[in-house]
C-alpha cells in the first residue's frame, strides 16, 4: 500500500467530530464520529482530533494518510490558516492549521465547513464537471458556497457565501446576526422550530400530533418534529413546509 | 500621432447614443450624443454609430481609433459578441459584434452596459487597485457589477450582477419582471416615482410641492421631481429619500 494513497477529512462541528479515511479517488473509506468535547477548550478538541485520527488509520492497517483537510463551522483565513471565530466552538483567533500540523507531522488545511462541503460536491457530487454552482445547506443556520466560472468565490474577508443572511423580507423577523427577515431567519432549522412552536401556541387543537411528539412540551417542537408530523399527514406541519417551499421558490430564483 | 492611441467607447441607450474618443491612458479626450432612433430598428441605429463615431474623429484631427467598445443595456454573449435581448431598444438575438465590426472594419467588443461602467470604475475609478468591488447602478432600473478576487463575475449565462431583481422583501410590491419585492421595483427610479405618485393621492395637500414641479400632473411626479422637492426641503419627499436610504442599507448590509 502507497504511503500517500490515503487522505483524512475531517468535519468538526460544536456537537460531534467526524473523521473519515478518504482513497486518492476521493471516495470515502471509513470513518470515525466522537462527540466533541467543546466545553473543555481548543487544546482538548485538538487531542480528540488527533486520537480519532490515530484510532481510524490503525484500524484500517495502520493506514499512513498524506495529508488532512478539516472544516471549521466558522470564519476562517485560508492564507494564514488561522480561525478567526467559530461561535459553536468558542474558538476566537486559533492557528488550528499550524497547530494541527505540529502534532501530526502532516501538511493540514482548513477551510469553512461548508464551502469545504461545496469542494465535495463539487468535486465528486452533484456539482461535477459544472463550472457554476450554488451550494445551500439547511441545518440549524443556513450556509453556502459559491462557484462561479470555475472558481469557489472567497469574497474579501473569506466569508463569501454566507447566503443565509441575504436579507429577503426587509420587515420580517429578527435573525440572530441582528438583522431582519434573513433567509436563515425564515427558512433555517430555528426558524422551522419557532414558526411550529407558534401555530401550535395559537391552535393547540391542530397542533395535538406535533405536540405529542415533542413530548408534550411546546418549547422542545423542532424542525425534526415538523418533519416527522408532516410524514404522518400532519396539516399544521405540512402548512409550515408549504410556508418554507415559497420561501426556497424566492431564494432560488 | 500613432495610428493606435485612440479607442472608442460607446454607450447605447434607449434614448441616447454617446460616443467618447478615448486616449490610451483611458481619459476621455472628446465626446459626442445623438438622440436614438429606437423606433427606426437595428440598422438605423448601427448606421447612427457608425455616422457619429466617423463625426467625432474628424471633429479630433482625423483620429484613427484602434479599436471599439461598446455597452449594451440587455444580455448579450461575449463569446460570440450576440445581443440576446435589449428590450429598451427592442433587439432579439442581432450580431452586433459582427455588424459593426465590418461597418467599421475594426476590433469592436460588446459588453452588457452595467458591466462596462464597473470595468471602468475598476480600472480607472472608485474600484481601482481594489480585488473586490460591487459596483450598484441606480437609474430607472437598478443593474450591477461584480469583481470578486480580481475577477468579472459572468455567471452561466452572463448575467451575474443582476442585483436589481434580488427579492429583499418577499411580500412587497410587484416588479417589472413578474416577481415581487424585487431591489429594483423598492429602490429603482420607477419605484421611487410610483411612491411619490402614491403619497401624493393619499395626502394631496402635503403633495402640493411635488404635483407643482410635475406641472400639476401627478403620473408626472418622477425620481428626478423627488429630487427636485427634497432639494427644496418638501417633507413628502424627504420621506420618499428615507424610505429609499433605508432600503439601500438593508443591501449595502
Amino acid at each position: 500500500m502507497s504511503t500517500n494513497q490515503w487522505a483524512i477529512g475531517i468535519d468538526l462541528g460544536g456537537t460531534k467530530i467526524e473523521v473519515a479515511l478518504v482513497n486518492s479517488s476521493g471516495l470515502l473509506h471509513d470513518r470515525l464520529r466522537v462527540p466533541t468535547d467543546s466545553k473543555k477548550g481548543y487544546k482538548t478538541i485538538l487531542k480528540q482530533i488527533t486520537e480519532t485520527i490515530h484510532q481510524l488509520c490503525d484500524k484500517n492497517g495502520n493506514a499512513i494518510p498524506s495529508s488532512v483537510g478539516i472544516g471549521i463551522p466558522g470564519q476562517i483565513s485560508r492564507s494564514s490558516g488561522i480561525v478567526h471565530y467559530a461561535p459553536n466552538l468558542n474558538w476566537h483567533e486559533v492557528k488550528l492549521e499550524d497547530d494541527l500540523s505540529k502534532m501530526l507531522d502532516k501538511h493540514v488545511s482548513i477551510c469553512n465547513d461548508v464551502r469545504a462541503a461545496t469542494y465535495g460536491e463539487w468535486f465528486y457530487g452533484a456539482g461535477k464537471n459544472c463550472d457554476d454552482l450554488v451550494c445551500i445547506f439547511i441545518g440549524t443556520g443556513i450556509g453556502g458556497g459559491i462557484i462561479s466560472d470555475g472558481r469557489m468565490l472567497t469574497g474579501c474577508n473569506n466569508t463569501a457565501g454566507e447566503i443565509g443572511h441575504m436579507t429577503i423580507d426587509l420587515h420580517g423577523l429578527e435573525c440572530h446576526c441582528g438583522n431582519k427577515g434573513c433567509f436563515e431567519a425564515l427558512a433555517g432549522g430555528w426558524a422551522i422550530a419557532r414558526d411550529a412552536q407558534d401555530m401550535v401556541r395559537t391552535d393547540m387543537k391542530s397542533g395535538k400530533i406535533l405536540l405529542a411528539i415533542a413530548g408534550n412540551e411546546i418549547d422542545k417542537i423542532t424542525a425534526k418534529t415538523v418533519s416527522e408530523a408532516a410524514s404522518k399527514n400532519d396539516a399544521l406541519a405540512k402548512k409550515n413546509i408549504d410556508n418554507l417551499a415559497d420561501v426556497l421558490m424566492v431564494v432560488q430564483h
